[in-house]
């Protein structure tokens, strides 16, 4: 990966035209939502404090302002007026006690050049513009906020009350942007391909890294290095666990010990803000013994079987259920489960192995666009299930072309949740407790790829790897050497 | 270093009675000043979002909570009624989405009791408790925040408007929590000993891998492996430049040069969230060239005649001039200031090239206690210089046994500041403007190192090693090889 060099911070990934015309774009489509009047608030991330407040996590822009201004430094905003079309830009210029500590900066003017923005203004003259905006008798329309700086700053601009601020959020300005940001662009796909090439020499090195005997956090450090060292960072906080059993684990202090299972879902960003994300799970000796390998290979089965369908018009939801019927019928050979793949399906009895959603959208966000919330993401609307397993499918809706989503079936199993159920006799007809008890020390099992729908059907993201239990057997191979 | 291993993110670093012991001694400093109601509060951070909800920056314990309570995880608090002496932890169970998704946590009574407190309330217990309080006249006592979300519940609990919550922190709190955080125990300085040591490794690492053609994020990346590697991480984020003359510069995009220097300001926080602190300028190449050599050695002899007056009573400012002292009389001996040392030190001509402090503590916090407050941290309460440079000195007042603290001299040559100073004439009759050109090629050198005050003296913490030019020119050669 390529890091956008010489301006530092302060370069957005794209020509100033692409801004303005996505912005022109969002404009005419909340026109087409009947909305012709309002100030539309761009409001940049600001520092991230830590422990005290000039110790800071690496900062990253809000992906909305990045999508729609570009800019990636903090403190930032933009707003256009939707009457008018007029634009602004707010950001402060630099003091010499700045250029000392933290250097030159690009001044206001040029920052909102490089956003195709011809209006600069200083920061402080965001809440007037505000201001005026409420005077006039414009609503301001903003994006789901997610942290707590932001809904204090929207409760001033907006003049609302704070706990008014999340539910003050404009739907249709969500809709207009969800219909612009889920359809990649070929330069868009183009830093996808490179955040995914990223994220599987990542993966790659972790293969050829671990060993029984090291710690979790060793290999946290290895993927981490690889990221860094291409030029961009980790995407999300990885899962690197010996536990795969537990889905979003972040702890990392456990021992690889020799005939267990390594579950790795991490992916890297890339310098223009874009994410990778992919999952492998690797024996932490040479091969996948018995059982792992039996549910491997159905986790395989699982993911062929959700991606043969992947074209435009597939409405996500039936690949997530292609996946179930496969896991429901892949148990049943095992003894596991029993009885019929659609009623069993129907009920929601596959939900204890696989109760997670089979993908979700990529893009700016690891988890695309998750701020405006998932009815709009991936559902357009349409009611979400509340029923365990479904209730965490984050894209069901119709796919088109130009989508970049993951598929990432896994199969899982957590005494816990056997053990609620079993003790409530939930699902005792699908669902053979007796025999579980020999696969708890599987764990879980996931296998996470990045895909892009294009006009005829999908094509993996990244280069050729083979994810087949043989393919990562040979890997481990090499790398730990002759016997 | 040694993760705390098993119970992962819900174990304190020292046995429950330790922090018992602190929160008594925090009531009894509170009472030694006159403070003897009140609920004190312990608000444990929460996660911090990145670019949505659950995409969260890697989880940090607020430090305050660290010392007194210790369990470093998300959304925790306790409380301590000053009068009655009752303490109380507030804490959510798990549910089993919870635990299918981040896995089993201890009971919140359990978490209480390795905080060495008998009472375990519901999380959502903690607003009727303050609320209890001051219904009974008590006030509500608490650290200055630096975090939007905990000033927003900060507002909620002590009933203040949101813009007053950050001038309400109790001023008799901070004082009480100063004077225990800053004399470190044993285990204390052997967690810094351990942070320190792990840090040394990221310098030496650095020192070993760097070459000509790299990018500085490949040494970041470098680094911050061997951070994670150790079963800690980066303290904060490191400062990895060709531009050294940006004191904190955080654009790692540029290319290393050969003929260039490198410098790098990183340490490594141990498991249980002590911070080393340390800076090393090296050579891109294999030696300090002219310029460069003449103002490497002279930062190394500001460190000697800093370092060689530590010992309890000392005021740190003393230090700091003594290495400002001796910047001069090293720029004087190289024609580019001139007149009187005394003179030009107490004009505050030095701080053209030495613009930022000598050195503060370190412990939880890089900049140990840095939100409660520099001039009670650094100054007991006594008014900090506005001037220039010593404006920035963070610690001043006199040193006490067990107190840790960096020693950092740095001598830059920074454009605009100089071209500023200039063309204003300011200082012209202590600085040779006319003859700097050549030196604005060294950029900035800067030597930091982490200092434990001794009944006697001081001390270096970490391993033995040598700062001296040849030395550092030693490990180069060993890592660029034979030419």
């Amino acid at each position: 990966m390529t890091p956008r060099l010489g301006a530092g911070y302060y370069a957005p990934m794209f020509e100033p035209s692409v801004y303005a015309a996505r912005r022109a774009a969002l404009r005419e489509g909340l026109a087409r939502r009947g909305v012709h009047a309002g100030l539309v608030l761009f409001l940049g991330s600001r520092e991230s404090p830590k422990n005290f407040l000039d110790d800071t996590h690496p900062f990253r822009q809000d992906s909305s302002f990045l999508y729609f201004v570009g800019t990636p430094s903090p403190a930032l905003a933009a707003t256009l007026d939707l009457a008018s079309g007029a634009e602004a830009f707010y950001a402060d210029e630099s003091t010499m006690d700045d250029i000392v500590w933290t250097g030159p900066t690009p001044s206001a003017a040029e920052l909102a050049g490089r956003a195709g923005i011809g209006r600069a203004l200083p920061r402080k003259a965001l809440a007037p513009a505000a201001a005026a905006a409420r005077g006039s008798g414009a609503p301001i329309l903003y994006f789901p906020p997610y942290r707590a700086d932001a809904m204090v700053e929207l409760a001033e601009l907006a003049a609302l009350p704070y706990a008014a601020v999340e539910a003050g959020a404009s739907i249709p300005l969500v809709r207009a942007a969800v219909e612009l940001r889920e359809i990649k662009s070929p330069g868009e796909v183009a830093e996808l391909e490179a955040a995914v090439s990223a994220s599987v020499a990542m993966h790659r090195g972790a293969l050829a890294f671990a060993r029984a005997g090291m710690r979790e956090y060793e290999i946290v450090a290895r993927v981490t290095e690889i990221a860094l060292a291409a030029g961009g960072r980790p995407a999300f906080g990885p899962i690197a666990t010996t536990k795969g059993a537990t889905l979003h684990i972040h702890d990392y202090s456990r021992k690889l010990e020799e005939g267990g299972l390594f579950l790795l879902d991490a992916g890297a960003e890339s310098p223009g803000g874009y994410a990778g994300d992919l999952t492998t799970t690797f024996p932490i000796g040479r091969r996948y013994e018995g059982r792992q390998r039996e549910i491997y290979d159905l986790v395989l089965a699982m993911h062929k079987a959700a991606t043969s369908l992947l074209k435009p018009g597939l409405p996500f939801v039936q690949a997530h259920a292609a996946a179930e019927r496969t896991a429901f019928e892949g148990l049943k050979a095992l003894g596991l489960m029993r009885g019929d793949a659609e009623e069993a399906v129907e009920a929601g009895a596959t939900a204890l192995f696989f109760p997670h959603g089979l993908g979700h959208q990529i893009g700016l966000d690891g988890h695309d666009m998750e701020n405006y919330g998932e009815v709009w993401v991936g559902y357009d609307g349409e009611p979400k299930s509340a029923r365990f397993g479904r209730k965490s499918l984050r894209l069901a809706k119709p796919l088109k072309a130009g989508m970049v989503h993951t598929v990432e079936p896994g199969l899982y199993f957590i005494p816990q949740l056997i053990e609620a159920w079993r003790a409530e006799g939930r699902f005792a007809e699908f669902v053979d407790y007796g025999r579980l008890g020999p696969y708890l020390a599987v764990g879980g099992i996931r296998n996470e790829e990045d895909w892009l729908v294009t006009e005829s059907g999908a094509r993996r993201l990244g280069p050729a790897y083979e994810k087949d239990a043989p393919s990562i057997e040979a890997l481990r191979a090499a790398a730990l050497g002759a016997r």
